[in-house]
């Protein structure tokens, strides 16, 4: 059993609205309302101070893939820590965890990803990766090869850099951006296509519009095109089939560098260690992953470099020149050694398969139960990396009014119901452990069903919605 | 007895140059000599996978502040594992350690800085610093004050944003820089200060410079003043005495804010948790640590922000609008339950005080015994942040020639000798776990010693120094 008398509610609470600043929060009623404190886990569950219990159907942010409290990842903290807790990997020193989890990590990605270069988290990641690209060019001389392509709606992390590769519009304001650096293309959103554009033609579209992109820029100064190969935090699109690997031969045909985002998308959320080549079929130049790496249990990103690139950024510009570039943790080896235990752990419960059946089976029930409901545009993703979108109008897919709050509605609805899900404006994230049984994935479901169906009605009730 | 056989070292050093690539790594010399690879540790040592064991005098990397393989950290990771090893703090949401150590970080802190917000390290807390400013002043309309100001030889990170902030000119070469962002004025080194100026005058130069600096950029373009107490990876500077509080005072006289940036000085290495006001009796608007937040058993840094940022940016752009900044681990429930067992542990033990005596002694015995040798210009530093600074000639202060590499081969000879000293180009860095006592001091000094000597022997010997 578990003892919540030991959390003071009110005091925490208290404490945390005095001194605690929450990221990603409108203040405005954070203020009024305070915090939900998560304090205990098992499994798919998560439990605030006070002991109700939540089926997490977000997997805390994307990221605990194998499920909470898992006592093993915990030792291997401990018995890191017992053998050596920290120790730099600057210059020529290095530790077992970080040697062991690199050569792991390359046997599980794409054949020409054979160095690995590791931080803190996918920001970090992101935008290592972008200045490993400019110091690439600058070593061939190419000084003005250094512009980046994104597409609106990505998501690549908070850094200065990041947020301006970020493509979601709505993350950028009040923040400065770094100026004469970012191009963006259009989402992969097949949802909201053009009108009148088959899905083979919208992807015709974006594929183009990349190459006229590249062009209008002079791809003698268009260095890399970042994507994630399922959109994320901008909402879960999943690209026309076709796309990805079009997308790399045009990036190929014109030395632009691919960089493939899979900070959501690794570490078997679709069913595969990495989604790159495994589910799409094409070979990025970088892959960043965080996240699903460590299940979230501690901070760990890694970046999997190309030959190509490494073969020429190793190479030091003088004598006694060092790559002058790094973290205090990168490699930290209490989180290598915890993101080599996850993958044993994974691979130990065959959890890529796991997912291609069950992953599976909770993407058809969604799309087969929740599709229909009067209020949902669409439901799309793919495993256990989902999104459902609200609109007013099946037809026109015109939205319904900021006021209804469509997207925190539901999920509050299913928080009272004890199922935690994402709301991302008007729509709704599902991305849980990818533990999950099939009776937890009906439950996740069923109570997102009536959820929504609860909605529609408050919402008629009170003349925000026409029904 | 601690057990190496299960290290592999010729398999793991295949490894290591196969897949993993190193921050800050000379790729050349590193291609031919492989790496130490650190493998067990107890208190202020560490072995390395053949069992050789070393008096680190450099924490790992200005970080180990209790010292290594602390069980009550291991059972800390393990015991926060077991109740929740993740939980978002976007939104609404968090932990309760992230509550208790921000409440007990603002009590630690000056008594103007009431708020704190999560990263991963310290170059992600100097990139938060600036995102969290330009959001300050565009908050307020001031949308042209976004200047910042750093020293040379400051060190702020690795970012594309915090290299840029960073100082150190050597650490740019190859990279690009965020463009008509950062200005730069003097670093505050005594010992290389203009010819013939007092330290005094030195100071009142400093001061003046960087009040020209702002009036010659606007003090309405100017946004923030970066600085670290002693200036780190730069040299160990410690500026002239009145140079804090006089560089605060014409910060406030243009509302210009001052980040303090403690990633290395705070937690102890100064014999206070946060040197700044306890130390050098001055208010920051912000302060930046990392490091010694977790003795670097987990990554953690944290943003100390005054009440008057606060205030401004807690309050929404709009109805429902966000502050849209931060990191999935911002706030991670393990890192943080770490950040609280280091505190208890530190001030269980009365670190701090320990510090006070014997980084004391540790800084009067380098003094007394390293500064008088030949090849030695300056011995500067405070308590445990020490550096030894080589030269030519005494007099003239002019460098040995670089195929000399005085730093590394001095660190050479005492990494021969079982110590742990850090080069740094010319100079030779120690930061050694606070828990060192009398006779760890005395072994470090005297291996410095004599390891200098030899080297002097050496170079006469080969014809790069005339002794």
């Amino acid at each position: 059993m578990k003892d919540f008398s030991k959390y003071q509610t009110q005091e925490l609470h208290a404490k945390d609205l005095k001194h605690n600043m929450h990221p990603f929060t409108d203040f405005a009623t954070f203020k009024e309302e305070g915090s939900l404190i998560m304090a205990e886990s098992e499994g798919a569950y998560v439990y605030d101070t006070e002991g109700n219990k939540y089926l997490d159907g977000i997997a805390g942010l994307w990221c605990v893939n194998i499920g909470y409290a898992n006592e093993e990842m915990g030792e291997a903290m401990a018995e890191q820590t017992r053998r050596i807790p920290y120790y730099s990997s600057f210059g020529h020193l290095t530790t077992p965890p970080a040697v062991e989890l690199s050569e792991k990590l390359v046997s599980l990605a794409p054949s020409n990803l054979n160095h690995v270069f590791y931080g803190t988290g996918g920001s970090m990641s992101n935008d290592t990766a972008v200045r490993m690209i400019h110091f690439y060019f600058n070593r061939l001389g190419k000084k003005d090869k250094k512009q980046i392509i994104t597409r609106t709606d990505g998501y690549h992390g908070s850094t200065y850099l990041a947020m301006s590769l970020t493509g979601v519009e709505y993350d950028h304001i009040g923040f400065d951006l770094a100026p004469d650096l970012v191009h963006r293309v259009s989402a992969p959103n097949v949802y909201r296509r053009p009108d009148g554009m088959t899905e083979a033609e919208f992807c015709d579209f974006l594929v183009d519009e990349l190459e006229q992109k590249i062009l209008a820029i002079g791809p003698e100064r268009v260095a890399a095109f970042f994507a994630e190969p399922i959109a994320g935090a901008g909402g879960v699109l999943v690209p026309p089939a076709g796309y990805h690997k079009r997308i790399a031969d045009v990036c190929k045909k014109y030395e632009v560098f691919l960089v493939s985002d899979e900070v959501v998308t690794a570490f078997g959320r679709l069913g595969e260690m990495f989604s790159s080549e495994s589910v799409f079929g094409f070979q990025p130049d970088i892959i960043t992953c965080a996240k699903g790496l460590t299940s979230g249990y501690i901070p760990l990103s890694a970046n999997l470099i190309s030959d190509e690139i490494y073969d020429v950024i190793s190479v030091p510009q003088a004598k006694g020149a060092m790559f002058t570039h790094g973290f205090t943790y990168s490699g930290h080896p209490v989180s290598c050694a915890v993101g080599l235990k996850n993958i044993e752990i994974m691979e130990r419960m065959d959890l890529c398969n796991h997912v291609k059946k069950v992953g599976k089976y909770f993407e058809n029930q969604l799309k087969e139960k929740i599709s229909s409901l009067p209020i949902v545009g669409d439901v799309r993703g793919s495993h256990f990396m989902m999104c459902v979108e609200n609109v007013a109008n099946k037809e026109t897919k015109e939205l319904l009014p900021a006021e209804a709050e469509i997207g925190n509605r539901i999920a509050a609805k299913c928080e009272e119901a004890g199922v935690l899900i994402r709301p991302l404006a008007h729509k709704n994230i599902m991305s849980p452990p990818l533990i999950l049984n099939v009776q937890e994935v009906d439950t996740i479901v069923e109570t997102l069903h009536k959820g929504i169906c609860d909605v529609q009605d408050e919402l008629i009730r009170e003349g925000l919605w026409k029904g």
